[in-house]
């Protein structure tokens, strides 16, 4: 049983509105855990997310095994997800587009992950839903792939990704949380937060960025800074 | 000779004035038809194209070859054309700038695909030229690389682009389209293009996807609305 | 001892406030110089830069070693400088993002090059600062590489910078003069530019491209209008 106090769905989302993946990755990296999505690219200049993933994994069929439907497991997602499709690094076909896009914005979905390919990518700008893949093709994923398994573990860039973990997504890349260890992520990721404003607003003050880091402990960034000043008293 | 009625070039271009790539290449995926430039990027936000293909091709020189001109192929490329320039993947030197966007903007070029590296990009964006390449980068294929043919079939990305197929580019890529096939493809782009605002309205009806993709039928997205009613009569 | 005359270092960053990179790799190659830094990317579209080389180079360090604190080799980087720094080539970690680029622009630093990744896009887009790279990711680079040393030469993408080159950086990448070549490089790029210019006008006046080209010695676009007559006479 974690030690970890665990805050609730909602509030773990709250949170993390305005932290960004490099800080989530840095508080991640003070408890020895992995969550970057190594080569998953932001597609919409700007737009981030924040959501519980929902995990979907594709597989290659056979030429010749006959016409498969598109999968259609988005009917079961729910609100606030994010999408997380694996075509397992695929990037000659595509599993995303513009109805996807459109019943995804419709659903209230946060967003997608495509570790793949994905398309209609005006259409996805134009209406602004945060999309993040591997790369952009038109040549679609019907009769090429067809859907193996959702809500199973994947592996993505060398990184697990589980049904629930905590996604958060933005111009930097995508990170998965795992649930466990969510809320004490996003506690120190608040802190390493701090502590690099604090840095920004010392050096905008005249201290040489060595002594800025020293006097916020840039060493242990994710010390609240309570704990930082019991450390200095 | 082709049992497809062909219909003239203007009406084809006007044709896939507001069709994309991606409903194109679902048309030619329903006739066995092969037509996406793999690795082909839009290098202008936005920036699409159509038109007939007038292809070029170059060949690296050895070094010490003496100097050669850059290529003047632009003097003979026909307004409303698409060139599809092959440098075959190289990316370490261009084959496409300023003077040539200049140029072909004068001549009423539709637009350009670089399978290699472009430079200028910027004002190529100022100018709003759909360009589409490999790569950016700045160094010139002058004395690196020399005009090998035009109006030669190329291999990009490992599919067959014979000049005057019909190009179309946009945010999910390039398409090349055998003029043979392409009033077929053309009319069957129109019914997906169709199928798919249908289930899209369907969908912010109330349906769900695997309702409304059946209700319009994505499993033949291409049918026209009359064959798709007198199979359901 | 070189016979160029040299000119000094504000005169020759003024010299390259208008001239692309593109202009100043012809005159390179015109030279027999090599300068450009293939695979770096301009991660703020629009955004270029022009300074002198600060060079830095970082190396990985084992598993286990213990807590490394960030590099703060920025505190010594003069104003108008650009950051060359190499991670030499690896993508997995940044060694770039918001507390650097904020740092850069309080000390008027002219812009930064990563051979390898940078996090925190967003902000870095918004502040408008001149960032290239080979990739985004948000991963740090603290615990995985260490400052190894800096101002000494680096290898990029096969092109050799020194601390002190002459840095150019805009939408078609980034190159590399070394001092001692910058004088004749600039006079040279500016000759390619009004070469160049001359071509578009005289297209623009109803000549072929191929009469433009002749015209305006495209063959030798470096040589000055005075010599371009001279030869003519």
């Amino acid at each position: 049983m974690s030690a970890v106090i665990q805050i609730d769905e909602q509030a773990l989302i709250a949170a993390c509105e305005h932290l960004d993946t490099a800080c989530l990755s840095d508080a991640m990296d003070s408890m020895g855990l992995d969550g970057g999505l190594l080569g998953i690219d932001q597609q919409v200049p700007g737009a981030r997310c924040v959501g519980f993933a929902y995990t979907v994994c594709y597989e290659s069929v056979e030429v010749g095994d006959g016409f498969r439907n598109a999968a259609n497991y988005i009917d079961d997602v729910p609100a606030n997800a994010v999408i997380v499709s694996s075509n397992p690094g695929r990037t000659d076909c595509t599993t995303w587009g513009d109805i996807l896009t459109h019943v995804a914005i419709g659903k209230q979905i946060a967003g997608t992950i495509i570790d793949g390919a994905a398309r209609d990518i005006d259409t996805v700008r134009r209406l602004g839903y945060p999309l993040f893949s591997r790369a952009r093709y038109m040549k679609s994923a019907k009769n090429r792939v067809q859907l193996k398994a959702v809500q199973v573990p994947l592996s993505i860039g060398g990184t697990r990704v589980a049904p629930g973990d905590l996604m958060v997504c933005d111009s930097s890349g995508c990170i998965a949380i795992a649930r466990e260890h969510a809320s004490e992520v996003v506690r120190r990721a608040h802190a390493v937060e701090r502590t690099e404003q604090d840095i920004i607003a010392s050096v905008g003050d005249g201290l040489s960025l060595k002594q800025a880091r020293a006097l916020h402990r840039y060493d242990q960034p994710w010390l609240s800074t309570e704990a930082k000043q019991r450390a200095l008293s």
